[in-house]
């Protein structure tokens, strides 16, 4: 299944409209283009309208929001619900600032969502329309582990039927529900906490494979996971002496330019639940 | 010939001043230090008039536009026209929106240029006054090839004329006219777009070669191509296994860094028409 | 010394709020986490008081400023300065446009700020209360050299005093004074200054080291200096054939991640006048 999600995107080429920060995104736009796709950028919001309508789907992030860029937003959120086409959101930040906290539900509340992907605490306070995060990185006592993992589990899935989307928490151990199955995915490395911008990268991502997968929206989230976890993989066991994490940012896009679906078919480590 | 473009910018170190997309910025200050300039960035209306006039060169590119940043491209632009300072349009994505369409436009209007670069859709774009494009990217069924070589070069010529400027017209072949000459240059590999952004890149150094060349302005404009393809090629071949798009856009960058006037001489393959 | 305020930085992890140009906010953010640190950037005026009030220092960085971003700079100072963080001066560009030399003597006077960080012109701009500099490189007439260290020196004592913190002046030799000591490194390389950013990187590190070290910030900001340039010596000797500015980016990133206490000890090449 994993193999055909990627495969599907090699063969579309689906142009994914991004609207996201200014401190990863040419490292979203390469990794797009990595996996298959094709990265356009613009949040003007008398510009969005007309590029969402070229492309195949939408992946808004709230890295560096900007009063401007949030008009945006929503204006090519509403076009491409108008369009049909999937709207993935990255609440990053979400619970360290009212403005991200507020806009992150306002969108959620107008737009049809395909996807969120975030970490724990961004994903939390999505849940309860407030709370607390440090920074852009997850609350550490809030981390997914084999110890809370049920109970992890479950909060996903219940999230994800009240948002009515898709809802990915990426981290050590990273969830992806549709409300009714969750994969519980263990690829990954710790070292790409410290690189910026994995999760950016992940959501550029996992929009190009909702574009090219509307059947199998579960899989292909699930799949651009498992993919970018293996990819830190493949990247690290590739690092040599003297390496740090500016080289292994590099590896990981590399990785994810050179892999085919056979070797995301083996190397995807997850259950379903 | 092109040796001596190149050593011109090498020797006068051009400072250019670019308003361009917060995608590809950084490697576009990369490029520019490595090709021999050196770059200024600013788009705020209120700021580029002082920092155009500390530089010897200007370069536009409308890749995330912003309304706010339109007004600086004006004023910049207006200002270098003043001074006889050349500059560059970057069409990035004219045709693919109104804004963007209407902005490349109303600066090929209103501005005195140098020079203007662009994929094939975006050119056509310009020259029909309107047009469709996909993304970024030039429509497939749009490329210059064998085929059409002849009709494409007399469309660029025809374009230069009118447009009263250099017109670069970048994909598998290059075109590079004055109006009446015509550089056909054959440098450059495929995978050079799986990167974002070699276009823009390409975009700077040109600026800081017709700033170091004023009386061989076609001249200077066409050694640019030759010089990113080149790279791309020499780029490609340093490639090793497991390497994809992230590493190759630092090792193109490398090798323009590397690049000497004899190897650019050596290396460049083009015909003039 | 350096050996403790390096290891504070990578025990204390401190979140760093950066309001930075759009240029080098991705190597800011990669160094920050190879450093030991943790980034977040936010230049919304309506978001940067929450944002800040959750970190543990400021890096203001007026690179590629924007009206907006302006009123963002003033009302996350101020929060710092009523939370005493430390708050940090990067007058990038200041003395080419009236915008930015009077948007950093603002920020001077409005602000209690813990250091200001620049090349020789841009402090120069600032002392004098005016200036011109050739955009974001100092001008080679006011470099610091063997020759004029003594008044060079003087200078920064001087200037510290007058701005009441510390003043860091960065180029082939670089002076880090409070006012009354001064040190002289001379760790780098030449070549650092053909990549983008390597001053911007170094502000972000040295508001991460000043956040770690309450007390001992002059030593703290040495500290990061030295850092820099010898990443920079050692990312230069690890480089191959072919190799040039992009990668040595790269390596010298690498090299802040992989640096423990002992070797920058033992690197750090400085005399305290």
């Amino acid at each position: 299944m994993m193999k055909e999600c990627l495969e599907q995107v090699r063969t579309q080429v689906p142009l994914v409209h991004n609207i996201t920060n200014y401190v990863t995104v040419n490292d979203v736009a390469n990794v797009l283009l990595a996996c298959g796709g094709s990265p356009i950028m613009s949040d003007e919001a008398e510009d969005v309208e007309d590029i969402t309508s070229v492309c195949g789907g939408l992946n808004i992030n709230i890295g560096t929001l900007h009063k401007t860029s949030i008009e945006g937003m929503y204006r090519a959120g509403r076009k491409a619900n108008e369009l049909d086409h999937p709207v993935l959101l990255d609440p990053v930040g979400a619970g360290a600032s009212r403005l991200r906290t507020e806009t992150a539900l306002g969108l959620m509340k107008e737009l049809r969502l395909a996807a969120i992907r975030g970490n724990i605490s961004e994903i939390k306070t999505l849940s309860a329309g407030s709370g607390t995060t440090r920074g852009v990185d997850a609350d550490v006592a809030d981390a997914v582990t084999e110890e809370n993992l049920d109970a992890a589990v479950e909060f996903v899935k219940g999230f994800a039927r009240e948002a009515g989307c898709i809802v990915a928490v990426t981290g050590a151990i990273d969830l992806v529900s549709d409300g009714s199955r969750c994969y519980v995915i263990c690829n990954g490395r710790p070292e790409m906490g410290k690189i910026t911008g994995t999760g950016c990268q992940l959501s550029g991502i996992m929009t190009a494979y909702l574009v090219a997968n509307p059947d199998n929206r579960l899989e292909a989230a699930a799949a651009a996971v498992c993919l970018m976890g293996l990819a830190g993989e493949i990247g690290w066991s590739r690092m040599q002496e003297g390496e740090g994490n500016s080289t292994y940012r590099n590896r990981i896009i590399d990785a994810i330019y050179n892999m085919t679906g056979e070797e995301l078919e083996k190397g995807a480590r997850y259950e379903l639940r």
